[in-house]
């Protein structure tokens, strides 16, 4: 233990301090309940998984977007890079589980390749799927829950743009695309946000795509709409001659009424042809939600993946799923400035000693105001009661009791509110209630 | 994508189906609870921590006890296999976070040796520190947390054995051993548990301890007391002549008066001078909780380390904190039954759908019971209502409600109470109401 250990951290793995902390603990715990309240319970599954229960989904890429290892037994194993995997192996080891299964899972995943601006090596997902539905209504659930998850923390300027990949399984077909292209043809459309109109074509073009099948999809990633029903008119029309692309428009008729249903309002949402999703394995409607106002990529997405679990069960299993990106929507609530100025930390007051000799006294007093339901720090530094106010300050608690010599005698505290600057003397037994009301009354 | 995949887990790793999941966030909300209570805050590290920082402080045993491996830029990196280690580190980089810092962490560590019974390779800490604070109160919170925590999840006969590494820096002084093999001794009678008095006497003899030392030694681990009276008085007498031992008993004589300041009940701590841990870098009170009519090692252990965040920082602060283990607490819970029977799923009613066509209407109604505070799982499988009902019993939801065309028509649902084995008609718009009151009510 003689040698000093410069401190450091991971590039593209970061702490979050207590104020980052209590906010994302604030977003995780609205999440869970909306989780919750559409019947969703939890799962959850280690960090470390086989290799081969990782590596084979990925293909080539795995090697270089997991962190990968061998344990002291010479197993191959990875860190878990998404939660949908994990999810997937549970349902083929654990058949019994009773199905449609709704879990969620809010949990650290891992990527291995080069951080870059606003991406992260560890970073957490926030994941909700049914599996064992193929019923639309399941899809439709999803989204309410995306819906629901963002307008409860405050963003009221979203967009939840929805496709279906059987319109660009369609859209594959009614441009003389060979169908074996088709999964090339989705991650080419897909880099549409990131390389925009002319570098999906130019793509599409240095990969050999025909000329015609190119003006194709021109059409569907170029044209706007005013509405969903205009949407759904021209791709009723645009898909007639594709059995796919017909029935993925059925598929999204039928969800904008599902969702209408659950009541998700027609202004969040948006049917985009040309949303494509990146992942070979979607297979019906899919999504993404874009926060308007900032600059920021999607902070949620998913869709319906009816042949993954199949990888591992040997068993069809109908599943549908998204996912809320943790770090992405905090971003998005401190770019709108949507967080309360309160949420900085759970402490409701400090308790500051007058000097070491009222020590006890203090912590009797910090011990009864807990007692009543209060969060309280008991000051347990060497500093004066004027530097006791500072470090309340620093950490955001609004209120701070000063209990002295007088105090004592008279049977009262020294109430100092620090967010109104503010301070009165109180009766010791009425000090809770007036910091209760205070911080839940108003 | 087409090779199936054998599901399989790394031995030492588990997942946690919902019904144990949801038993793990109960807890855990608990534990939270607790610890703002007592003015903490959260803190959140990575998992992945540079190699200088974890292999540092674990010397030897760091290869054989840390998972290590390379990131792609050929860094040497690995999982944390603490929270202490981190906190210390994250106090030497910001060293402008408030003190005193209480902070919270809960989160998965990792020990790459091989797995044991009731032992894992990924398991859960509940770490609550506080550094900065030299005062005793600040090791009086803890002891008083850990009470807390433990008697807040239902535990009653439990007992919180305290020491002070300044006694066994005593013992090792009235022993006559020499003063660098202070670790060494600690280590050995921390083996007590393990091995009994005469594995640890063994092995002090085959570590070339002199008789007279082992003597004095046997005599600390022999001795059992009626009070912690009564072992501080005898505490007193032995360790006299030592300047550490006369320390340590002081300082276990404050502790005891500011616990019992602190609301901990006298029946549930013990003075126990044989109590050593493992650890190297403690400096003051030391701790283990332990359940009693189970068979589990300690579920919480902690003390002061006033010397360790220096490594890292080349400031000295001092420090003192415990960590609670959540899976032997959950196994305690199991274990002595003192989980509520409901505790198995978050949703408190399933509606169930009467056939495919009335799809909308039970989704309707899934809406509204929503929208008045239920967590509400809506079927969206294709079984019979049967068959419904069967699956709501295997996820333990405790209401059906059945929405047929015959209820639709008298403007009722029918509620089955599968709890209680009950079914009755209720208007819709009183549903939510019985429901909850039967939850919450009783």
């Amino acid at each position: 233990m003689g040698r000093r250990i410069k401190p450091a951290i991971l590039k593209g793995t970061r702490d979050y301090l207590p104020e980052d902390a209590v906010r994302r603990e604030f977003i995780i715990d609205r999440l869970k309940k909306i989780f919750r309240k559409y019947g969703f319970d939890p799962l959850e599954t280690p960090s470390i998984e086989l290799w081969d229960t990782l590596g084979g989904k990925y293909g080539e890429d795995a090697e270089i977007l997991i962190y990968r290892f061998k344990d002291h037994g010479g197993r191959d194993v990875g860190l878990r890079y998404d939660l949908t995997v994990p999810l997937s192996r549970v349902i083929a080891m654990h058949q019994d589980i009773p199905k449609p299964f709704k879990r969620y899972q809010i949990a650290p995943v891992w990527r291995a390749d080069s951080p870059q601006k606003g991406r992260y090596r560890e970073f957490y997902q926030c994941d909700f799927d049914i599996v064992g539905s193929s019923s639309l209504m399941a899809d439709a659930e999803i989204l309410a829950i995306v819906y629901e998850s963002l307008s409860s923390l405050g963003f009221e300027d979203f967009s939840i743009r929805i496709n279906s990949r059987k319109i660009i399984r369609g859209l594959v077909e009614v441009s003389g695309i060979p169908i074996e292209r088709e999964h090339e043809t989705a991650r080419i459309i897909d880099k549409l946000d990131k390389i925009g109109v002319t570098g999906v074509l130019n793509e599409l073009e240095s990969n050999g795509f025909k000329k015609e099948s190119i003006k194709k999809i021109e059409k569907i990633i170029t044209l706007k709409f005013e509405s969903n029903v205009e949407a759904i008119e021209f791709a009723r029309e645009f898909f007639k001659d594709s059995e796919s692309g017909s029935a993925g428009v059925e598929e999204l008729e039928q969800l904008l009424e599902f969702i209408d249903i659950l009541g998700v309002p027609e202004g969040n949402v948006s049917v985009d042809l040309s949303l494509a999703r990146g992942l070979d394995y979607y297979t019906g409607p899919i999504y993404e939600a874009v926060l308007k106002g900032v600059s920021l990529p999607s902070v949620s997405g998913g869709g319906r993946y009816d042949g993954l679990i199949k990888i591992f069960s040997g068993r069809d299993f109908p599943a549908t799923g998204g996912s809320l990106g943790l770090e992405r929507i905090y971003q998005g609530l401190i770019d709108l400035d949507l967080l309360p100025d309160s949420l900085k930390t759970h402490t409701h007051v400090l308790v500051t000693v007058f000097n070491k000799k009222f020590m006890k006294e203090s912590a009797s007093l910090a011990r009864k105001l807990r007692e009543e339901g209060l969060n309280v720090d008991l000051y347990l530094g060497k500093k004066n009661l004027r530097a006791q106010l500072g470090y309340a300050n620093d950490r955001g608690i609004r209120f701070a009791i000063f209990y002295g010599p007088d105090e004592m005698q008279a049977g009262v505290v020294t109430l100092k509110d620090l967010k109104l600057e503010t301070q009165k003397q109180v009766k010791i037994n009425e000090v809770a209630e007036i910091i209760k009301e205070a911080i839940y009354g108003n």
